[in-house]
């Protein structure tokens, strides 16, 4: 039996040969006729008949999906060896560091790239954090969080969530990354819709999942079109990203909407993530994922916003209680928990609930003083329902988003590219809001004169 | 050439369906003559003989290996489910969360099970941490680390190791975790030497690399085979990882064979990760693979274990700049940065270097402590030459490590199953000594009237 299958493996090997030198092919012919390397249509063809084939032998179908998924992720870097690499995009943290370089070597710069409040966290967080010290909360804890904050997060987000269906994270964006990680194989699908932040498109391709985008634009104010979205719905598709108030857009989605995703979600049996980091600034009516308790529903959430505390990095998350499982054993195994003084220090935030009113009013204000200039300017945009930032579409004529933002970073201005936020953004910017009136007024003084 | 690829497919997949269902017949034989599953030396001559065959016919030996795990780790896995399931193996992080219930629950627990030092961080982290605050330090980070901070550890680590070759990571497990996730694909190989801390293997695991084991035993003084490592090393092999002192047996390996371990690596280029996160307590002559200069090299170390500082969570990776590019890439995508207030924390630890010297000399007479109680009892094991663990075997006549240990947990002491280290570490226990030294008496006086 050996013997066999040594044999078998050698056949197998061959075949396997034979088909990337035909992939090798089909790159060459793509190339010449400056064709885009990965199908979507094909790859879902040949996905299709593959896993009815499997399923008609008696083979383990998920297997079949991994081995398959190797083979098609193989022939797209064949076919994609023979073209030239692409250059990302520039993403606004990118921009920071290089922000971030420059006023190391001496330049003052002033941030309207970043998603970063300049205001303090609230007045009790230092006393929570020389408290902690002083107790000894600086061990190892519960790798789902310490249950003091678990009860307080569940308390806070309501709807009768309970402390079980709750997990402290390494910030919002782990968050994202570890229900991503725990719930998802590679050659899984999410729809995306954008523009967005770029960590969702980011955390997927590190899972070897496919990130399929629903595009909206400024003409639609933003809104998704549903029907598009049902359509892009397959057999693989296992998770749908939402984020509203929207970074960076600061839109949010109307309830009839929302609840027609939900629906969507529920008949497809998908995963609904929500991230809600700005939901605190929301200056309009917000109704949160939590309130549809949809059981493969996933909310995303922080400190990091809300109140300020970027670098304390303490996010969470809210679902069911086998979500919240995964994703415990999963953080269990790529970092063990969260720094417990960082976990007491988010304890009083929550605490403290007045601050997150009074930074709202400050946001709010600014985001009005960045309309009113931005309006003078003659830029095209929607007003923002919420979160921190305004989107602009730049004016025909003038370069491109990066070029622009480059030319802005020499004059001490960072602002993000729109291109970061999906690759059909180049005409657009992103204005943070999270710097004092006085420093986005000079920022958008020198805006003013570079596009004028 | 489309519909080509179709028909090649499908015939990869019945040829697989059927390497597989030859698998299972394997696994039922196996079954019947009470074999292991898992034939290291039966695969190894699989791997040679297909990787050869694929060299031979011009494909590409790497994506040949990935194809080839993924189809035996298959195979292993159907023999396997013909079994009985095995019950995982309980760590020491299992024993910790299931002591801290109990202890929430008002049992009184003596924690013998963790690697998390009694005594506190240096005076002047505190100092630090308000100063911190006061500054405005919770703010994002370089993804990579604060420049002061990758700077003081670079001089720290010395051997002419500069700031770009540091990544401050969430602790020294997310050092190890995204040095796989940036240097691993699926299906490549990483060799581990065991006993060993489970990490490794998890997270090996969720990258989808496989973890071949290199054991080592008590009688060998728990001196890895150089010739059996030779032997194991093949063509979809990318990593080495050791760690000494090593956790649980407390070994620091000798010279001689840490350059025979460097040589292999070099001579196959394999990537080689050093996990030293005990070396401040060693109580022989310790080298670092920092000062071997061997360019695929990774050396993982953090504040955890040294100054005390578990739930500070800052531990950081040494390697040269590519691979350290790769890792700030990852953990930027995956957590942004690691707190501010906790990396300014570190800072000032390793400003306040004294203590770890003196932390050295508690747990030396901790470890002597145990290990004249041991003896006393007729336990066989080797004394450690660093680290903060004994391993001793468990005499013949007594139960599994885990019922032994779940019998002293009921009895308020925690101690680590062998098994947690690997899977043929049944016949032993870890003991930390962590506890101030009249804890550890009463943890051992228990301990001897169990086993007596």
């Amino acid at each position: 039996m050996r013997s066999e299958i040594l044999q078998l493996t050698e056949k197998i090997i061959f075949q396997v040969n034979e088909r990337m030198q035909i992939s090798r092919q089909i790159g060459k012919i793509k190339n010449e006729l400056n064709m885009e390397v990965a199908d979507e249509k094909v790859e879902q063809d040949i996905r299709k008949s593959i896993l009815k084939l499997s399923k008609q032998i008696g083979m383990d179908t998920k297997f079949c999906g991994r081995l398959l998924n190797t083979l098609l992720t193989e022939s797209v870097r064949l076919q994609q060896n023979q073209n030239s690499p692409e250059l990302s995009p520039q993403t606004h943290l990118g921009i920071f560091m290089k922000a971030k370089q420059l006023e190391a070597a001496g330049k003052k710069i002033i941030h309207m790239e970043v998603g970063e409040p300049d205001y303090p966290p609230p007045k009790s967080v230092k006393k929570a954090l020389i408290t902690a010290y002083d107790n000894g909360h600086y061990h190892y804890t519960e790798t789902k969080g310490i249950p003091k904050l678990c009860q307080a997060i569940a308390k806070k987000v309501g709807n009768s969530i309970t402390e079980d269906q709750v997990i402290v994270t390494l910030g919002g964006r782990f968050a994202v990354f570890s229900a991503f990680a725990s719930l998802l194989k590679p050659g899984d699908e999410v729809i995306s819709i954008e523009p967005a932040w770029p960590a969702y498109k980011e955390c997927a391709e590190f899972i070897g999942a496919k990130t399929n985008i629903l595009k909206t634009t400024l003409e639609q104010r933003w809104n998704p079109d549903i029907k598009n979205l049902q359509d892009m719905i397959n057999g693989t598709t296992k998770m749908i990203i939402i984020n509203y108030p929207n970074n960076p857009t600061g839109k949010i989605l109307g309830e009839k909407n929302l609840e027609e995703i939900v629906a969507l979600a529920r008949e497809n049996d998908l995963f609904l993530l929500s991230d809600e980091v700005y939901s605190h600034y929301a200056f309009s009516h917000f109704k949160s994922i939590a309130e549809y308790n949809y059981e493969k529903s996933i909310v995303v959430s922080s400190f990091s916003k809300s109140y300020a505390m970027t670098g304390f990095r303490v996010g969470y998350g809210i679902a069911n209680k086998s979500i919240i499982a995964k994703m415990v054993k999963f953080q269990a195994t790529a970092l063990t928990c969260v720094a417990e003084p960082m976990q007491y220090s988010a304890l009083a935030a929550l605490e403290a609930n007045s601050n997150s009113i009074q930074n709202k009013r400050i946001m709010k204000r600014r985001l009005d003083l960045i309309c009113k200039r931005l309006r003078n300017m003659s830029f095209t945009f929607v007003e923002p329902d919420g979160a921190m930032y305004v989107y602009p579409r730049l004016k025909k004529g003038v370069d491109s988003d990066i070029s622009l933002v480059e030319k802005l970073l020499d004059l001490g201005i960072a602002l993000a590219p729109g291109s970061g936020f999906g690759e059909s953004y180049r005409g657009f910017i992103r204005i943070s809001a999270c710097q004092p009136a006085y420093l986005l007024e000079k920022g958008l003084d020198v805006l003013e004169l570079a596009v004028s």
